[in-house]
């Protein structure tokens, strides 16, 4: 966790209700205009802390986004991501997971998956899935993901110990902003293709999801990799946090490019 | 642990002196003939427990083997697995880490590397010269060494919870055995291009590396992974104390295949 988390942060062993967070809150941030100039120049500041990242190629951040349908998992990574240099940062979405992935224990396919040193590796969706939709669909009994938690906890603490920082983004949003959003996909032929039937059978267990992601937040949000709440209606508001917090991590980690091994000035170019 | 321990498996939190194990020791075995025919026996049970696990497809049994050159890694492989199909069991002989290896941490090529569920992984090295080749020759300070061995163990329990069961044997030589073992690759035509002048080098430093391992054999012998030590002077005792271990850590863990859930009589397949 950061020396000095940021309010949305949740701290270790708190207990959430997410009715008691506001997905319309804008965390003092009061004009759109302002707030969108400053997501400008907090993106040029990411894009050189990352590549700061890449020279020092000694450590990682792994970023975690989870959130319901429509809660702006995508919209994210294209607006906080936007200018950081695609030859240090991978986006992974998970999906059902495959034949061969089915055969290994639920982490191996974020093993998989996590960023090389120098590297910012984000997960659209995450192992968090395996305690969220498997517990909510019920694809797997309760002996199956209750001991998930803890494993999550342990596999985090082990990665953080070797140098990949996870931050965690829970994009939280109420019902009635995912039925806005979910009719515009709709409406709209250029994001009808985001729309799936499924979605529906979901949004019908909204209040198992929220209580799962409730459990989520109180169980894995330990010292070594934090979860942060963000309110996420309003889209201009949830991409400034997140990518103030991933500002504040970095700044935190503060890394530097290797020393030249070698003076400049002996080295010369031949013509 | 296995709820009956093998004499030759290090008890968690015991103290290890390689002096104290006479690496041409028989440990019971008294003919090596008998032993031999035994051996066969083995390796059939071996094969059987196998395809049970394969059909059970629940969870993987991971073997590590370690040991100092020539100690008989890949004659072990060889002579005990013989019998098991290759379809449910696969070799990993680790080398150098490569430039992406080197980008993760050190135990991100382990998990790539893990057995599937209903199969038989073996590791010929490991993540172990992590913590002995790379200590004894110092490629990294202690300040990166010695976290691992915590790390490691915090690893392989959590792997253990997911269905894993690791299986850790040091095959233990003494330096005269490893001696006429490299003379007998120097002067066999077909076995020179085992020996590698690196060798020499390692065995320079055989008190290190003996330490080392001791260090090994006692910070991560633990419950849910312990370590054995098999005196592997003497290749048919080495061969049969291993498929011992096996076929009991196989026959504890029980594997089932899965109840039809169809009725055969009810079955017609068309002429």
């Amino acid at each position: 966790m950061a020396k000095t988390p940021l309010p949305w942060c949740v701290r270790p062993g708190s207990r959430v209700r997410l009715k008691d967070f506001d997905p319309a809150d804008t965390r003092g941030l009061t004009e759109k205009e302002a707030a969108l100039a400053d997501l400008e120049r907090s993106r040029s500041r990411l894009a050189e802390l990352q590549e700061r990242l890449y020279a020092e190629n000694r450590r990682a951040v792994l970023v975690v986004l989870q959130g319901m349908d429509a809660a702006g998992k995508d919209g994210t990574i294209e607006h906080v991501f936007h200018s950081v240099s695609p030859i240090g940062c991978q986006v992974h979405s998970f999906t059902a997971p495959s034949d061969e992935e089915r055969d290994h224990d639920f982490l191996w396919r974020v093993a998989m998956r996590l960023p090389r040193y120098g590297n910012i590796g984000i997960f659209n969706r995450s192992h968090y899935e395996d305690v969220v939709a498997v517990r909510v669909r019920r694809i797997a009994p309760r002996s199956v993901w209750e001991p998930r938690y803890e494993q999550i906890n342990c596999y985090e603490k082990l990665l953080c110990s070797m140098g990949t920082r996870i931050v965690k983004f829970f994009l939280h949003i109420d019902r009635d902003e995912q039925r806005e959003r979910l009719l515009d996909r709709l409406r709209d032929p250029n994001k009808a293709w985001k729309y799936q039937p499924g979605d529906l059978d979901d949004r019908k267990l909204w209040n198992d999801y929220q209580h799962a992601y409730e459990d989520v937040l109180e169980r894995c949000s330990t010292e070594a990799a934090p979860w942060h709440i963000v309110p996420a209606n309003k889209k201009w508001v949830r991409n400034a946090l997140v990518a103030q917090t991933l500002i504040a991590v970095l700044e935190e980690m503060d890394p530097k490019p290797p020393k030249a091994s070698f003076d400049w000035r002996k080295i010369k170019i031949p013509k």
